[in-house]
């Protein structure tokens, strides 16, 4: 196991009525910001719900945060908290939603020119430069509740790009699984595929001898072949949406990862399809890891065969043809819940790779994944192989 | 799953030499005081890496914190808290010492008569009211690193007691798994039962459908069997020293007691033995948690086969069977890593019996066990299993 560093203070409220708790998780004096996206909130009653627990608090509103937060909405929260001097953000939705406000976050009170720049050239936050932050998640997926990391998306050039600081952790998360009862059937599917890359990300590459990382990882990939099929099946199973919702949180708040190699590879060329072609970020995860596991079968053998083993079962035959089945079964988990996982699905065709290929060009990058070894000319490969 | 709450601020820097970033985590303007215990972090070197990293500080020392610490020693502590104007705690040590501190730094601080009744009466800590701390840990086994509890133990009426308040978690811990080469094969092995049964005790339940933390808690179980006996054979395996740290941390951080029903029973009635016939509390909670699962094999079963199955592969046989084998491996595992699980192996005889009972009845207990239902007739009867 490699040195690390693991800190993460986000408090979580777990469970059914834990939106009620709000006003003893926010400062009574606060002037709150409460940021969410479409609408939808106000169809299912979890915006009422908030503004009830919330009476006699000073607050305003900032919605319309989209899919993939927009880098230009996202600076028009930005004036509204500068004007209304807004000193607490609420952030009530799905990732993108949470990603969008540590963006406001941060940006409201950059010092720089340009709060781009945060993701341009990952500039550092300091503690004095981010407006605290809650979240009420809405949707099991991508463990922002309980990170720092954001992923923003600049409309006008294509631009999907991550920044990360302790400093627009949020202060605490409330997940209430019952939000799950009334969500799209594709956002449910999405939040299974994305929590279940997410681990793959930082599992597949080459053991370090982490055992308690590796099974903590297992465990989670595990629960979420277990649990997102009942999901699916029936909404209003509490205990699945439940067991679901944690394992996404747990997905990403940085235990499983640490002191291990991690490979990031699906998620950049991933966001590359979302930018450039309009894929949600799960099914462009789903495009793209199976290519992965394919083309660097060498360099994740060891890890490979462990995850067929012990998530899979699969224990006979040759090396390769173990790999195999492996991907095949990992293919069939992402369509069985519903995510389509080949190029085709969606309509793009192999025009893409170049143009994904001149993206990482223009950003100075010459090869990704664990290794550093996923060049340019492997990425087209990782593309050609989930055309159809 | 049940609701639950879950907030752990402690920062982890866990590796080699990490030692030497204390001044980057206590403010260079802190009057602190070093904790410690009998004196062996002179000889192992540990004392003067952190003297090292810590030039220029203003530090006074109270050394002497004993196993099982003493409210009589640490009140020696407080006083010179007081005279000294202590404003930082650095605990470098076992869960002795760390407990020890986190008593010193509600107790410097406490605004009633006597901080006795922290414990006594589970006063509640206010933020305001306990000194911050870090710690270096010494020996992985407690979990004290990663939590808010401390056991402290009265030895004038040998009254061993517990409190727990998030204002005395560590602000951080320093896990350097070297400290462990230089450790004593007993302090090893008692820290390797000691974070198994941590695990067992937030495990070995009933069910609730919380399916991560299951899986997280027979990972740690898994790890603890197959990484323990490695430390105890090469006390230079470095990679294995870090395998049972982390896990000895993660079996106490609250992490996989969210959610679920737990049952402190075998530590319960540890405690005692610890404090009347001076067991380490390792080898308590081993004479005692096998005789739990015998007496409450009905209670538990669900659980005990799960158990069985996942981390010993006992699938084949009756039920009743099977639970003898599972309780069988587990006593063997605790023997195999050296520690015995018989009250006569320690010279302790029924007549430590009643003086058990008694001493729950004079608390006002009258029954324990996740479901409050393990009477005192039965403690008498699990404590007869476990005579010889």
């Amino acid at each position: 196991m490699r040195n690390f560093e693991f800190y993460n203070p986000v408090k979580i409220s777990f469970g059914k009525g834990q939106i009620a708790k709000l006003s003893s998780l926010i400062p009574s004096d606060a002037n709150v910001l409460l940021t969410y996206g479409g609408g939808s909130i106000k169809s299912n009653g979890i915006y009422d719900q908030v503004m009830n627990a919330l009476k006699g608090y000073n607050i305003s509103e900032f919605s319309g945060i989209e899919a993939n937060p927009h880098y230009e909405t996202l600076m028009k929260a930005v004036d509204l908290v500068k004007d209304k001097k807004i000193d607490f953000l609420l952030a009530v939705g799905g990732g993108s939603v949470l990603d969008g406000t540590k963006f406001i976050a941060a940006a409201a009170l950059y010092e720089g020119s340009d709060p781009w720049d945060l993701l341009l050239h990952r500039r550092t936050v300091k503690a004095s430069n981010a407006i605290p932050l809650g979240t009420v998640l809405t949707l099991p997926a991508t463990g922002s509740e309980m990170n720092g990391t954001a992923v923003v998306t600049r409309w006008e050039t294509k631009d999907k790009m991550a920044f990360d600081s302790v400093h627009v952790m949020p202060k605490f998360s409330i997940l209430d699984p019952e939000v799950v009862f009334s969500l799209p059937v594709r956002q449910v599917s999405n939040g299974i595929v994305d929590a279940y890359i997410h681990v793959m990300e930082q599992y597949l590459t080459y053991p370090v001898n982490a055992p308690v990382q590796d099974r903590f990882a297992e465990s989670l990939l595990l629960t979420l072949i277990e649990e997102g099929p009942k999901v699916l099946a029936n909404r209003s199973d509490y205990d699945a949406a439940s067991n679901l919702m944690w394992a996404a949180t747990m997905a990403l708040n940085g235990l499983i990862g640490v002191g291990v190699p991690q490979d990031w590879a699906s998620h950049m060329i991933g966001h590359e399809l979302t930018a450039f072609c309009g894929l949600d970020h799960g099914q462009s995860l789903c495009v793209v890891l199976p290519g992965i596991m394919h083309l660097k079968r060498r360099n994740k053998e060891e890890k490979l065969l462990q995850y067929g083993q012990r998530v899979w079962n699969i224990t006979e035959g040759a090396t390769d043809e173990k790999i195999d089945v492996i991907i095949e079964k990992t293919v069939n988990f992402f369509e069985s819940v519903g995510v389509k996982t080949k190029l085709a699905d969606y309509g793009v065709g192999v025009e893409i790779i170049p143009r994904i290929i001149d993206r990482f060009k223009t950003r100075g990058i010459t090869a990704i994944g664990e290794r550093g070894d996923l060049t340019l000319e492997e990425i087209g490969k990782v593309l050609e192989l989930r055309l159809k």
